[in-house]
């Protein structure tokens, strides 16, 4: 049995909040966010303590907070032999070098309050100073997930950054074929099926070898004609950069 | 019961050829392809015609072939009361003007040989100049997929130049991020649960609601913290060019 405090009321601390709470290996969650309503609302039976003052000592503390607070928030704790942990993919284990027993727990999703997730399949990336925390960070991520891993600060960073491209900056490319779509009065829901597919291909082809498109094909009629068909000047920006770049990865090939 | 001709022995065809074969619907299939031998080996029981003078006359000839070569092949066809459609996202049907009966039916999907895709899932966006031939192509799209619709060659357009964006873009931003891993020797295959969750996701949410990360946080310290670990100086300007668009339509909402 173990007990853990969360702080933080965004994405991420939400959706930590929702599976541990239902974990009977969770002696006693607490939770410290300044946004009490919003968290009290989601979580009506949780105990959320709004000030400093309030917090008891918990075996560990996970700070899902933004990056640039997590120092000044783990310097903050009074509980001195407690384990921190932060769930950053950017920060280093070291922004915790005040706390005598630090970690990292970073859950490698993408986390929307308004959407559940799976987190069976999600990895989490685990790091501790000591080797004795290590059992315990483990133990806990192994009560959300299967996969555990143990990531390095500096590993953890390139994770983080390949995540910004196939989460991130692919999301935001779902937004210009919607808006493509949305512009000349298309379903949007027709593409779903060719998103859905082009994410699944690559755990059975590399994403070299399922590549397929004008870019690839340097198909430079319809290359030139998309590019005519885009009005917005930085989509046809991004565009011309990134049939750029495919034709030089196919060049290399 | 129906006759039909494929050109072609690329991506598309193959998949085509594929399934048609096993439609008890279609009584007779002939594939005209020069590059008889891997058609035959994959497809040994296939009537394959390599030259035009052994083609005989079916009820439609689908035209899989690379799109510069569409209109000189539609011409070659002696049949003149046979339906001839194209099977590309970029061509106008206009393209087969040399033709009586023309028509369009693009299966908006991504192909690749070496991998099988579920029919039944994946759009298909038919177009005919006489609406007698509509229930033809209407009738054999049903063979494949539940989801057939009428789109204009001007959609068409639109949804081919989307479709660039959210599948042959975004796989290219999936090869970046496996070769950021690769190069720091990490399991490619942590992304994918996050790869396919990202996809997933806007079957549900919008892509504006789902965009997460650095970038809509505005979070320049791990931004610039990003682009000092790129390394590629194309792989860069496609994180500052794709961060500043996603700020740009922050801005806007």
């Amino acid at each position: 049995m173990i007990s853990i405090t969360i702080f933080g009321s965004g994405n991420v601390a939400t959706h930590l909040i929702k599976a541990f709470s239902c974990k009977e290996e969770v002696s006693f969650l607490q939770v410290f966010a300044r946004n009490k309503k919003e968290l009290s609302t989601r979580f009506p039976h949780l105990n959320i303590v709004p000030s400093q003052e309030e917090l008891v000592k918990t075996d560990v503390f996970i700070l899902s907070v933004t990056d640039s607070a997590v120092e000044k928030v783990a310097s903050s704790i009074p509980f001195k032999d407690s384990l921190i942990v932060h769930t950053s993919g950017s920060l280093s284990i070291e922004v915790l070098s005040n706390c005598d027993r630090r970690g990292v727990f970073y859950p490698l999703q993408t986390f929307s309050k308004e959407r559940d997730v799976s987190w069976q399949n999600i990895p989490i990336a685990i790091e501790t100073a000591s080797q004795n925390d290590e059992s315990i960070l483990f133990f806990l991520a192994k009560l959300l997930s299967n996969k555990v891993y143990l990531i390095s600060s500096q590993q953890r960073k390139q994770l983080h950054l390949a995540a910004v491209f196939v989460c991130n900056f692919v999301n935001h490319l779902y937004t210009i074929g919607h808006q493509l779509c949305e512009d000349h009065n298309i379903d949007v829901s027709l593409l779903q099926p060719l998103i859905e597919e082009t994410a699944k291909k690559i755990s059975m082809l590399s994403p070299k070898q399922a590549q397929t498109g004008p870019a690839k094909r340097n198909d430079t009629l319809i290359i030139n004609s998309h590019l005519a068909m885009l009005e917005n000047p930085i989509q046809k920006q991004i565009y011309t950069l990134l049939t750029q770049s495919i034709q030089q990865h196919e060049q290399k090939l």
